[in-house]
Protein backbone atom coordinates (compact mmCIF):
# COMPACT_ATOMS: atom_id res chain seq x y z
CA UNK A 1 0.00 0.00 0.00
CA UNK A 2 1.09 3.29 -0.72
CA UNK A 3 2.06 5.47 2.31
CA UNK A 4 -0.78 8.03 2.91
CA UNK A 5 -0.40 11.31 2.82
CA UNK A 6 -1.23 15.10 4.10
CA UNK A 7 -0.81 18.73 3.11
CA UNK A 8 -0.63 21.00 6.08
CA UNK A 9 -1.19 24.75 5.24
CA UNK A 10 -0.52 26.61 7.72
CA UNK A 11 0.44 30.98 7.76
CA UNK A 12 3.06 32.15 10.25
CA UNK A 13 0.60 34.34 11.71
CA UNK A 14 -1.48 31.93 12.82
CA UNK A 15 -2.05 31.22 16.64
CA UNK A 16 -3.47 27.65 16.68
CA UNK A 17 -0.73 26.64 14.08
CA UNK A 18 1.84 26.80 16.69
CA UNK A 19 0.56 24.25 18.64
CA UNK A 20 -0.47 21.92 15.52
CA UNK A 21 3.00 22.67 13.74
CA UNK A 22 5.10 21.55 16.90
CA UNK A 23 2.42 18.60 16.89
CA UNK A 24 2.34 17.18 13.83
CA UNK A 25 5.55 15.45 12.84
CA UNK A 26 5.73 12.95 15.99
CA UNK A 27 1.81 12.49 15.30
CA UNK A 28 2.05 11.69 11.31
CA UNK A 29 5.15 9.68 12.19
CA UNK A 30 3.46 7.50 14.58
CA UNK A 31 0.23 6.90 11.88
CA UNK A 32 2.29 6.40 9.70
CA UNK A 33 1.44 9.51 7.32
CA UNK A 34 3.84 11.60 4.61
CA UNK A 35 3.07 15.45 5.85
CA UNK A 36 3.79 18.17 2.96
CA UNK A 37 4.29 21.44 4.60
CA UNK A 38 2.33 24.10 2.59
CA UNK A 39 2.99 27.66 3.50
CA UNK A 40 0.40 30.63 2.35
CA UNK A 41 -0.46 33.84 3.14
CA UNK A 42 -4.00 33.88 4.81
CA UNK A 43 -4.30 37.88 4.35
CA UNK A 44 -5.72 38.03 0.48
CA UNK A 45 -7.79 35.09 1.49
CA UNK A 46 -9.20 37.55 4.99
CA UNK A 47 -9.50 40.36 2.80
CA UNK A 48 -11.38 38.52 0.13
CA UNK A 49 -13.95 38.06 3.40
CA UNK A 50 -13.70 41.81 4.24
CA UNK A 51 -11.43 41.34 7.00
CA UNK A 52 -8.27 43.60 7.33
CA UNK A 53 -6.83 42.48 9.53
CA UNK A 54 -6.75 39.00 12.25
CA UNK A 55 -10.28 38.33 13.19
CA UNK A 56 -9.39 37.61 16.49
CA UNK A 57 -8.65 41.65 16.83
CA UNK A 58 -11.83 42.67 14.56
CA UNK A 59 -14.35 40.48 17.33
CA UNK A 60 -12.88 41.33 20.96
CA UNK A 61 -14.17 38.61 22.84
CA UNK A 62 -13.49 35.91 20.78
CA UNK A 63 -9.32 37.18 20.45
CA UNK A 64 -9.24 37.49 24.14
CA UNK A 65 -10.72 33.73 24.61
CA UNK A 66 -8.57 32.63 21.65
CA UNK A 67 -5.19 34.04 23.95
CA UNK A 68 -6.34 31.95 27.10
CA UNK A 69 -7.81 29.22 25.26
CA UNK A 70 -4.08 28.95 23.42
CA UNK A 71 -2.36 29.62 26.77
CA UNK A 72 -4.01 26.38 28.52
CA UNK A 73 -3.31 24.14 25.07
CA UNK A 74 -0.11 25.27 24.98
CA UNK A 75 0.08 24.47 29.31
CA UNK A 76 -0.95 20.95 28.48
CA UNK A 77 1.66 20.32 25.52
CA UNK A 78 4.39 22.13 27.81
CA UNK A 79 5.41 24.30 25.41
CA UNK A 80 6.50 27.90 26.07
CA UNK A 81 3.81 30.43 25.43
CA UNK A 82 4.06 34.25 25.33
CA UNK A 83 1.62 36.87 23.39
CA UNK A 84 3.75 38.20 20.35
CA UNK A 85 3.54 42.41 20.10
CA UNK A 86 2.28 43.53 17.58
CA UNK A 87 -0.14 40.48 16.66
CA UNK A 88 -0.49 39.63 13.34
CA UNK A 89 2.75 40.60 12.20
CA UNK A 90 4.12 40.48 8.63
CA UNK A 91 4.92 36.74 7.61
CA UNK A 92 5.77 37.06 3.99
CA UNK A 93 9.58 37.27 4.39
CA UNK A 94 9.29 34.07 6.62
CA UNK A 95 6.88 32.10 4.31
CA UNK A 96 9.32 32.97 1.78
CA UNK A 97 12.44 31.42 3.67
CA UNK A 98 10.21 28.35 4.65
CA UNK A 99 9.91 27.93 1.05
CA UNK A 100 13.61 27.42 0.46
CA UNK A 101 13.86 25.15 3.51
CA UNK A 102 11.20 22.93 2.23
CA UNK A 103 12.77 22.46 -0.96
CA UNK A 104 16.31 21.63 1.25
CA UNK A 105 16.52 19.43 4.36
CA UNK A 106 15.73 22.43 7.47
CA UNK A 107 12.45 23.35 6.34
CA UNK A 108 10.65 21.99 8.96
CA UNK A 109 13.00 22.80 11.77
CA UNK A 110 12.89 26.45 10.57
CA UNK A 111 9.21 26.87 10.90
CA UNK A 112 8.91 25.16 13.93
CA UNK A 113 11.51 27.67 15.55
CA UNK A 114 9.57 30.70 14.03
CA UNK A 115 6.34 29.58 15.47
CA UNK A 116 7.98 28.98 18.93
CA UNK A 117 10.18 32.49 18.78
CA UNK A 118 6.80 34.04 18.04
CA UNK A 119 4.43 32.66 20.11
CA UNK A 120 6.76 30.85 22.62
CA UNK A 121 8.75 34.08 23.39
CA UNK A 122 6.68 36.63 22.16
CA UNK A 123 9.78 37.81 19.25
CA UNK A 124 8.78 39.75 16.51
CA UNK A 125 9.61 37.65 13.47
CA UNK A 126 8.65 40.01 10.59
CA UNK A 127 12.26 41.35 9.66
CA UNK A 128 14.92 40.33 8.44
CA UNK A 129 17.27 40.19 11.56
CA UNK A 130 14.98 38.11 13.27
CA UNK A 131 14.83 35.76 10.46
CA UNK A 132 18.70 35.81 10.44
CA UNK A 133 18.68 34.81 13.82
CA UNK A 134 16.36 31.94 13.81
CA UNK A 135 18.19 30.74 11.03
CA UNK A 136 21.65 30.78 12.87
CA UNK A 137 19.63 28.96 15.97
CA UNK A 138 18.82 26.01 13.66
CA UNK A 139 22.42 26.13 12.17
CA UNK A 140 21.46 27.82 8.52
CA UNK A 141 23.62 30.11 6.82
CA UNK A 142 21.46 33.22 6.25
CA UNK A 143 23.17 34.90 3.61
CA UNK A 144 22.32 32.61 0.44
CA UNK A 145 19.35 31.74 1.86
CA UNK A 146 17.88 35.42 2.40
CA UNK A 147 18.91 36.55 -1.63
CA UNK A 148 17.36 32.70 -2.53
CA UNK A 149 14.42 33.63 -0.77
CA UNK A 150 13.95 37.07 -2.79
CA UNK A 151 13.76 35.18 -6.18
CA UNK A 152 11.21 35.19 -8.16
CA UNK A 153 10.67 31.73 -8.16
CA UNK A 154 10.25 31.77 -4.63
CA UNK A 155 8.05 34.56 -4.97
CA UNK A 156 6.26 33.04 -7.54
CA UNK A 157 6.01 29.72 -5.55
CA UNK A 158 4.72 31.43 -3.03
CA UNK A 159 2.14 33.38 -4.42
CA UNK A 160 0.74 30.06 -6.75
CA UNK A 161 0.36 27.94 -3.14
CA UNK A 162 -2.11 31.00 -1.78
CA UNK A 163 -3.66 30.96 -4.72
CA UNK A 164 -4.00 27.05 -4.19
CA UNK A 165 -5.24 27.28 -0.71
CA UNK A 166 -7.94 30.06 -2.21
CA UNK A 167 -8.98 27.51 -4.95
CA UNK A 168 -9.40 24.77 -2.34
CA UNK A 169 -11.45 26.86 0.00
CA UNK A 170 -8.87 27.24 2.83
CA UNK A 171 -10.49 29.74 5.09
CA UNK A 172 -7.88 29.24 7.86
CA UNK A 173 -4.71 28.07 9.40
CA UNK A 174 -3.96 25.20 10.54
CA UNK A 175 -5.56 23.25 7.73
CA UNK A 176 -5.24 20.09 6.50
CA UNK A 177 -6.11 18.01 3.34
CA UNK A 178 -6.28 14.42 2.78
CA UNK A 179 -5.39 12.88 -0.52
CA UNK A 180 -8.98 12.34 -1.40
CA UNK A 181 -9.39 16.60 -0.83
CA UNK A 182 -11.20 16.32 2.62
CA UNK A 183 -10.96 19.48 4.38
CA UNK A 184 -9.98 19.74 8.23
CA UNK A 185 -9.37 23.40 9.90
CA UNK A 186 -8.01 23.68 13.44
CA UNK A 187 -4.88 22.05 15.65
CA UNK A 188 -8.28 20.52 17.24
CA UNK A 189 -8.79 18.71 13.99
CA UNK A 190 -4.88 17.29 13.34
CA UNK A 191 -6.03 13.46 14.76
CA UNK A 192 -9.07 13.25 13.11
CA UNK A 193 -7.23 14.26 9.50
CA UNK A 194 -4.62 11.94 10.05
CA UNK A 195 -7.26 9.15 10.79
CA UNK A 196 -9.25 10.06 7.47
CA UNK A 197 -6.07 10.31 5.68
CA UNK A 198 -4.96 6.64 6.71
CA UNK A 199 -8.57 5.02 6.66
CA UNK B 1 -15.32 17.90 49.22
CA UNK B 2 -18.31 20.16 47.20
CA UNK B 3 -19.28 18.60 44.09
CA UNK B 4 -17.55 20.45 41.15
CA UNK B 5 -19.80 22.42 38.59
CA UNK B 6 -20.00 23.59 35.13
CA UNK B 7 -22.14 25.65 33.25
CA UNK B 8 -23.52 24.72 29.79
CA UNK B 9 -24.50 27.48 27.48
CA UNK B 10 -25.97 26.93 24.83
CA UNK B 11 -28.43 28.12 21.97
CA UNK B 12 -30.81 25.96 19.89
CA UNK B 13 -29.70 27.26 16.26
CA UNK B 14 -26.04 26.37 16.99
CA UNK B 15 -24.80 23.35 15.18
CA UNK B 16 -22.22 22.37 16.82
CA UNK B 17 -24.32 22.23 20.02
CA UNK B 18 -25.82 19.39 18.81
CA UNK B 19 -23.25 16.94 19.63
CA UNK B 20 -22.32 18.86 22.85
CA UNK B 21 -25.78 18.22 24.36
CA UNK B 22 -25.83 14.98 23.19
CA UNK B 23 -22.01 14.18 25.32
CA UNK B 24 -22.35 16.53 28.05
CA UNK B 25 -24.81 14.28 30.17
CA UNK B 26 -22.71 10.92 30.58
CA UNK B 27 -19.13 12.50 30.06
CA UNK B 28 -20.12 14.72 33.53
CA UNK B 29 -21.18 12.04 35.21
CA UNK B 30 -18.07 9.88 34.66
CA UNK B 31 -16.25 13.02 35.67
CA UNK B 32 -18.29 13.77 38.55
CA UNK B 33 -19.00 17.42 37.91
CA UNK B 34 -22.61 18.56 38.32
CA UNK B 35 -23.80 20.64 34.90
CA UNK B 36 -25.84 23.57 35.00
CA UNK B 37 -27.91 23.60 32.02
CA UNK B 38 -28.35 27.42 30.61
CA UNK B 39 -30.12 28.50 27.37
CA UNK B 40 -29.73 31.70 25.85
CA UNK B 41 -30.29 33.49 22.15
CA UNK B 42 -26.96 34.27 20.57
CA UNK B 43 -29.18 36.62 18.16
CA UNK B 44 -28.77 40.00 20.20
CA UNK B 45 -25.17 39.01 20.85
CA UNK B 46 -24.06 38.43 16.82
CA UNK B 47 -26.01 41.73 16.10
CA UNK B 48 -23.97 43.24 18.65
CA UNK B 49 -20.76 41.96 16.79
CA UNK B 50 -22.69 43.32 12.95
CA UNK B 51 -23.77 40.13 12.13
CA UNK B 52 -27.39 39.68 11.13
CA UNK B 53 -27.58 35.87 10.74
CA UNK B 54 -25.45 33.25 11.12
CA UNK B 55 -21.42 33.83 10.44
CA UNK B 56 -21.61 30.40 8.91
CA UNK B 57 -24.09 32.01 6.23
CA UNK B 58 -22.10 35.40 6.50
CA UNK B 59 -19.15 33.45 5.42
CA UNK B 60 -19.82 30.71 2.81
CA UNK B 61 -16.64 28.65 2.63
CA UNK B 62 -16.44 28.31 6.44
CA UNK B 63 -20.09 27.55 6.38
CA UNK B 64 -19.57 24.77 3.61
CA UNK B 65 -16.84 23.54 6.10
CA UNK B 66 -18.64 23.69 9.57
CA UNK B 67 -22.14 21.31 7.79
CA UNK B 68 -19.05 18.83 6.57
CA UNK B 69 -17.16 18.69 9.44
CA UNK B 70 -20.51 18.39 11.93
CA UNK B 71 -21.24 15.87 9.59
CA UNK B 72 -18.15 13.65 10.20
CA UNK B 73 -18.04 14.37 13.60
CA UNK B 74 -21.86 12.80 14.08
CA UNK B 75 -20.70 9.73 12.14
CA UNK B 76 -18.31 9.30 14.66
CA UNK B 77 -20.53 9.73 17.44
CA UNK B 78 -22.90 7.75 15.68
CA UNK B 79 -25.75 10.57 15.79
CA UNK B 80 -28.19 11.14 12.98
CA UNK B 81 -27.59 14.25 10.92
CA UNK B 82 -29.50 16.13 8.48
CA UNK B 83 -28.75 19.17 7.49
CA UNK B 84 -31.99 21.35 8.62
CA UNK B 85 -34.03 23.63 6.25
CA UNK B 86 -34.22 27.15 6.54
CA UNK B 87 -31.11 27.62 8.69
CA UNK B 88 -30.65 29.24 11.66
CA UNK B 89 -34.03 28.69 12.52
CA UNK B 90 -36.13 31.15 15.21
CA UNK B 91 -35.01 29.53 18.56
CA UNK B 92 -37.41 31.66 21.04
CA UNK B 93 -40.17 29.22 21.86
CA UNK B 94 -37.83 26.24 22.08
CA UNK B 95 -35.51 28.74 24.63
CA UNK B 96 -38.30 29.24 26.68
CA UNK B 97 -40.11 26.00 27.08
CA UNK B 98 -36.37 24.61 27.70
CA UNK B 99 -36.24 26.86 30.50
CA UNK B 100 -39.88 25.30 31.89
CA UNK B 101 -38.44 22.35 31.73
CA UNK B 102 -35.30 22.53 33.69
CA UNK B 103 -36.88 23.93 36.28
CA UNK B 104 -38.90 20.31 36.02
CA UNK B 105 -37.45 16.98 35.62
CA UNK B 106 -37.99 16.90 31.88
CA UNK B 107 -35.79 19.70 30.24
CA UNK B 108 -32.17 18.11 29.68
CA UNK B 109 -34.56 15.36 27.70
CA UNK B 110 -36.14 18.34 25.90
CA UNK B 111 -33.06 20.14 24.95
CA UNK B 112 -31.51 16.68 23.17
CA UNK B 113 -34.73 16.14 21.81
CA UNK B 114 -34.75 19.48 19.97
CA UNK B 115 -31.18 18.96 18.77
CA UNK B 116 -31.99 15.88 17.68
CA UNK B 117 -35.21 17.20 15.84
CA UNK B 118 -33.34 19.68 14.08
CA UNK B 119 -29.80 18.48 12.90
CA UNK B 120 -30.31 14.91 13.56
CA UNK B 121 -33.82 14.62 11.14
CA UNK B 122 -33.55 18.25 9.26
CA UNK B 123 -36.95 19.52 10.70
CA UNK B 124 -38.20 22.91 11.82
CA UNK B 125 -38.49 23.61 15.39
CA UNK B 126 -39.28 27.09 14.98
CA UNK B 127 -43.00 26.67 15.75
CA UNK B 128 -45.03 25.87 18.41
CA UNK B 129 -46.42 22.28 16.42
CA UNK B 130 -43.24 21.56 16.07
CA UNK B 131 -42.41 22.33 19.99
CA UNK B 132 -45.77 19.86 20.44
CA UNK B 133 -44.64 17.14 18.84
CA UNK B 134 -41.33 17.22 20.30
CA UNK B 135 -42.93 16.97 23.69
CA UNK B 136 -45.24 14.65 22.74
CA UNK B 137 -42.51 12.29 21.88
CA UNK B 138 -40.92 12.41 25.66
CA UNK B 139 -44.33 12.63 27.07
CA UNK B 140 -45.04 16.01 28.36
CA UNK B 141 -48.66 17.29 28.02
CA UNK B 142 -47.72 20.06 25.90
CA UNK B 143 -50.59 22.69 26.98
CA UNK B 144 -49.71 23.93 30.13
CA UNK B 145 -46.52 24.29 28.81
CA UNK B 146 -46.48 26.39 26.46
CA UNK B 147 -49.03 28.29 28.48
CA UNK B 148 -46.06 28.66 30.87
CA UNK B 149 -43.07 29.28 28.35
CA UNK B 150 -45.32 32.42 27.27
CA UNK B 151 -45.27 33.57 30.84
CA UNK B 152 -43.46 37.18 31.69
CA UNK B 153 -41.20 35.12 34.64
CA UNK B 154 -40.39 33.17 31.86
CA UNK B 155 -39.55 35.90 28.52
CA UNK B 156 -37.70 37.60 31.73
CA UNK B 157 -35.82 34.66 32.93
CA UNK B 158 -34.31 34.06 29.02
CA UNK B 159 -33.61 37.46 28.77
CA UNK B 160 -31.55 37.57 32.07
CA UNK B 161 -29.81 34.81 30.69
CA UNK B 162 -28.98 36.30 27.24
CA UNK B 163 -27.77 39.27 29.35
CA UNK B 164 -25.95 37.40 31.64
CA UNK B 165 -24.25 35.86 28.67
CA UNK B 166 -23.04 39.04 27.64
CA UNK B 167 -21.44 39.80 31.04
CA UNK B 168 -19.72 36.67 31.17
CA UNK B 169 -18.14 37.00 27.28
CA UNK B 170 -19.99 34.87 25.31
CA UNK B 171 -20.08 35.04 21.99
CA UNK B 172 -20.71 31.70 20.63
CA UNK B 173 -22.77 28.17 21.67
CA UNK B 174 -21.69 25.94 23.26
CA UNK B 175 -19.68 27.82 26.05
CA UNK B 176 -18.47 25.67 29.24
CA UNK B 177 -17.64 28.29 32.14
CA UNK B 178 -16.44 26.39 35.03
CA UNK B 179 -17.50 27.96 39.13
CA UNK B 180 -13.16 29.91 39.01
CA UNK B 181 -14.69 31.65 35.99
CA UNK B 182 -12.64 30.03 33.16
CA UNK B 183 -14.80 29.84 29.83
CA UNK B 184 -14.28 27.07 27.33
CA UNK B 185 -15.96 27.53 23.56
CA UNK B 186 -16.79 24.86 22.00
CA UNK B 187 -17.81 21.02 21.55
CA UNK B 188 -14.33 20.25 20.97
CA UNK B 189 -13.15 21.87 24.55
CA UNK B 190 -16.14 19.84 26.85
CA UNK B 191 -13.20 17.46 27.76
CA UNK B 192 -10.55 20.13 28.76
CA UNK B 193 -13.66 22.30 30.66
CA UNK B 194 -14.81 19.10 32.38
CA UNK B 195 -10.73 18.66 33.50
CA UNK B 196 -10.87 22.48 34.81
CA UNK B 197 -13.77 21.92 36.69
CA UNK B 198 -12.58 19.26 38.61
CA UNK B 199 -8.60 19.49 39.08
Amino acid sequence: MATPTLDFWFEFASTYSYPAAMRIAPLAEAAGVAVRWRPFMLGPIFKAQGWTTSPFNLYPVKGRNMWRDLERICGALDLPFVKPKPFPQNTLLAARVALVGLAEVWGQDFCRAIYRAEFGEGRKIDEADAIVDVLRNIGVDAGAVLDRAQSNEIKSQLRAYTEEAQRLDIFGSPTFITADGELFWGNDRLEAALDWARR
